[in-house]
């Protein structure tokens, strides 16, 4: 029973209309758009990341969630587990700036201690107020442009640098362990977007959900896709990094499916970000790649998913 | 840096109203109560406890937060750990069987991975609808009646039973593997409590957070504690028999303190309910225990806390 079964069970429970068949990154509900992820040691985060790294990732990859939902953060449950003070203190550090940094309040959660040696495993439930649209994975039309917002594939990169060397420093390694949401960007577009989700276990596996859910096929173009120049420094940009930054995790960025003729750009996002189109919405299922050779193959794993083999 | 260390830090990040300063089971906001508790294998469940009723313990010791505010289920978000086919599926079975009992939608949640060999650590968030009136903890006012709908000891004696033989089965066992929330009762009981709380750590602990958070004091006859026959049976009643009930865990009875007068009999509470007038709330601060004989000393330990020595 892997990830896929474990949802399509869960999937059947969850027949509220709230729960959007759980094909989405988060529930509406009486006007609130609630998400929850958890983090796991040694599976999200690593043991040597700083603690008050972690505590800004476990809020900012919820926000992500909200942000692709159009939503505005307002308040979180904590769900931490105890043992090792100065641990501890920072990673509440953590929790109260990225907290602080996007209006989100703190009001409840759980506290536990694990077992001596158990990973830690730490959990945040979000809730946004909804905007006048939520935007579902599941709206995208045949013909709709495909928007990337943020760049793709720096955090997997920053990832990679720590896996070679866990001193390692710099914008990527920053963008793995601090990732920011984009929550005015997913405001501005949630007001047109026919589907939109945020980028979190790389693009292609997410852009196959919204797929899937919408009942589309996407064609990308593999050389719009968004590039940091620190990413650009670190792999390049040939069709071999551009195929890691398609597929590698931790990006938080927003996907958005726009009727054709919506320019984002007159939607008022904010100044600093970077938006691309990189590809269309089609009749069909599956996701098509091309680069200006031609059609590429699609890569075997389209992005991360949690299963045991 | 204990439970008590975190949570007061946790207090002085959560200013805002909905937290109710965290000293309550559950967050109220925008006529939503809601709470989060996470449960660890080999710390609020045994590794040899059945998956179902692993899954069925996790929704209603949620539910049961919700009973002590008085508030009605409605939805839920499922923080689940992947990894053993069978064991997923039975524990899924336990969470679909509860969720159906008391009308709890499953809405959304996040499905993890955890690193071989690590304890199953498994969240739930559960929202309700509030009621007229939602009782804070922190409402107790001097010469209130101290109520206990639910019996006191059972979940622990059930675990006792446990610990000795894996094995042992009965009505306490099912009691500890498989509380039931009562909510029927904490709704009829929220129209006149000034203040309320479920029983899930041990009644003196959960007691103690009332007073604490009520600003007053309490007597609590000991012979008054609600024992079950299958309690009785097993450890007796007599001193000894009746701190072991007041100080262990895993009870989810409901604690309401109600204006001297009110007669609870008269609130509508289920047919079936066990409801004992067990003191009252006094001036000043802490506890003090009575039986026939004279008063108590009050033990070392007053219930469960999370706390790594």
């Amino acid at each position: 029973m892997d990830e896929r079964d474990v949802i399509a069970r869960l999937e059947r429970i969850a027949t509220d209309p709230a729960a959007r068949g759980l094909a989405d990154d988060a529930a509406v509900l009486d006007g609130l758009v609630i998400t929850h992820d958890t983090i796991a040691e040694g599976v999200h985060f690593l043991p040597s990341d700083p603690p008050a790294s972690v505590g800004w990732k476990l809020v900012t990859v919820n926000l992500s969630d909200l942000a692709g939902k159009g939503a505005t953060p307002r308040a979180a449950l904590l769900s931490m587990c105890i043992g090792d003070e100065d641990w501890d203190e920072a990673f509440l550090d953590g929790i109260e700036a990225a907290c602080e940094s996007y209006g989100l309040s703190l009001i409840g959660g759980d506290t536990i201690a694990l077992p001596i040696g158990a990973p830690r495993v730490l959990g945040l439930t979000a809730i946004g107020k909804a905007g006048a649209r939520v935007p579902a994975r599941s709206g995208g039309k045949s013909g709709d442009v495909l928007w990337v917002v943020g760049n793709l594939g720096d955090g997997a990169a920053g990832l990679r640098l720590l896996q070679g060397d866990v001193h390692s420093t710099g914008l990527l390694v920053d963008q793995y362990r601090r990732p920011v949401p984009l929550l005015a960007a997913g405001q501005a577009l949630a007001r047109q977007a026919h589907a939109m989700m945020d980028v979190s276990d790389g693009l292609l596996i997410d852009l196959s959900r919204l797929c899937e859910a919408s009942g589309c096929a996407a064609e990308v173009d593999l050389e719009a896709l968004p590039l940091s120049r620190a990413f650009v420094a670190e792999l390049g940009q040939d069709r071999r990094a551009r195929l890691f930054a398609a597929t590698g995790g931790d990006d938080y960025a927003l996907l958005a499916a726009l009727p054709e003729g919506v320019d984002p750009l007159a939607l008022s996002l904010p100044s600093d970000s970077t938006i691309a189109a990189i590809g269309r919405l089609a009749e069909g299922s599956g996701i098509s790649l091309y680069d200006a050779a031609g059609p590429v193959e699609l890569p075997e794993t389209l992005g991360y998913e949690h299963r045991r083999d």
